[in-house]
């Protein structure tokens, strides 16, 4: 069952409302194709962001425990972070992974890109996948970054994230695509 | 492995930076409970969000594809949509399902839910299962709304999900919750 192909509208300009350290908010014109009419729609724009499934030779999954500043509470997620300019989601995803936990190695690959949230901002985030990953070296921690890590077994994780004793979006996601990977 | 519990940081405060139809941006004030120092973090305010898996008696989960104004695409998604003031995840899943897709009936219950981003935003997502939707009446779409609604087989959506078909993290997170109830 099929209603229709929606439109695609037509980005004619923008207003950049507010610069901040983690996003820009902007007033976004679109113009309807058919109707021709404008309109303007807010826009988060962020630099892409990376997530790390991380499993090691014992095939347990790192997991990084921290304060987050949006939910006011701690949270259980997998380790990322924000891709510097240039860098390329493997390597940002190495980075992350020996910053926030001092784990390395392995064979590295993109498992997928996601929208965070395709509806009111305008990047991406990469999923990659480190298997094999093991201590390599001391954590690298921003000035106001606590991280707990710990490995946990795959399937005890997956259950977690299905059980609410995960609760990042994307964390979730990636594990689901990691998921998929596994199983081939 | 454990490198310590991390700190719960203590909301001292906030203001107010920019208020927009969709989000409030806020910098709010932290101290860190050790340190006693305080610094201040960009957090976006939203209500909850709740995103539906919306199951036919025929086995297929309900879709919709839309234009998306900040990945400025076409997006392949579950419906979904703002919370009103005072509504509970149920009642939201239900009007947004039927408004959206003209579809309604079935069991209705709560997955779970997830923080879109616990990182910079204070808001949730919550995931509602409607099982044996079927046609109820016409959709009622906002004004800039254009929705095309499909139905497809579960097993494909799960693989479209995992082969960056569907690209929203929000819908990929609640097809995971959707599987694991499925799978009880």
């Amino acid at each position: 069952m099929i209603t229709g192909e929606p439109s695609r509208w037509v980005r004619e300009g923008g207003r950049l409302l507010l610069s901040t350290r983690v996003l820009d908010l902007w007033s976004l014109r679109y113009r309807h194709p058919v109707r021709g009419t404008q309109k303007d729609f807010i826009v988060a724009r962020a630099p892409d962001w990376v997530n790390v499934v991380a499993v090691t030779p014992e095939d347990k999954i790192i997991l990084v425990r921290q304060f987050r500043f949006g939910s006011n509470d701690l949270s259980l997620e997998i380790p990322g972070g924000v891709m510097e300019q240039g860098e390329d989601p493997i390597a940002a995803a190495v980075r992350e992974l020996s910053e926030e936990t001092g784990y390395g190695g392995g064979r590295v690959s993109l498992m997928g890109s996601v929208h965070p949230n395709p509806a009111i901002q305008d990047n991406r985030c990469h999923f990659v996948l480190v298997d094999g990953a093991v201590p390599t070296g001391p954590m690298k921690w921003d000035h106001d970054e606590e991280i707990q890590v710990s490995a946990e077994g795959v399937p005890e994780v997956l259950a977690l994230a299905r059980k609410g004793g995960i609760t990042h979006s994307l964390t979730i996601a990636a594990l689901m695509f990691y998921e998929g990977v596994r199983a081939v």
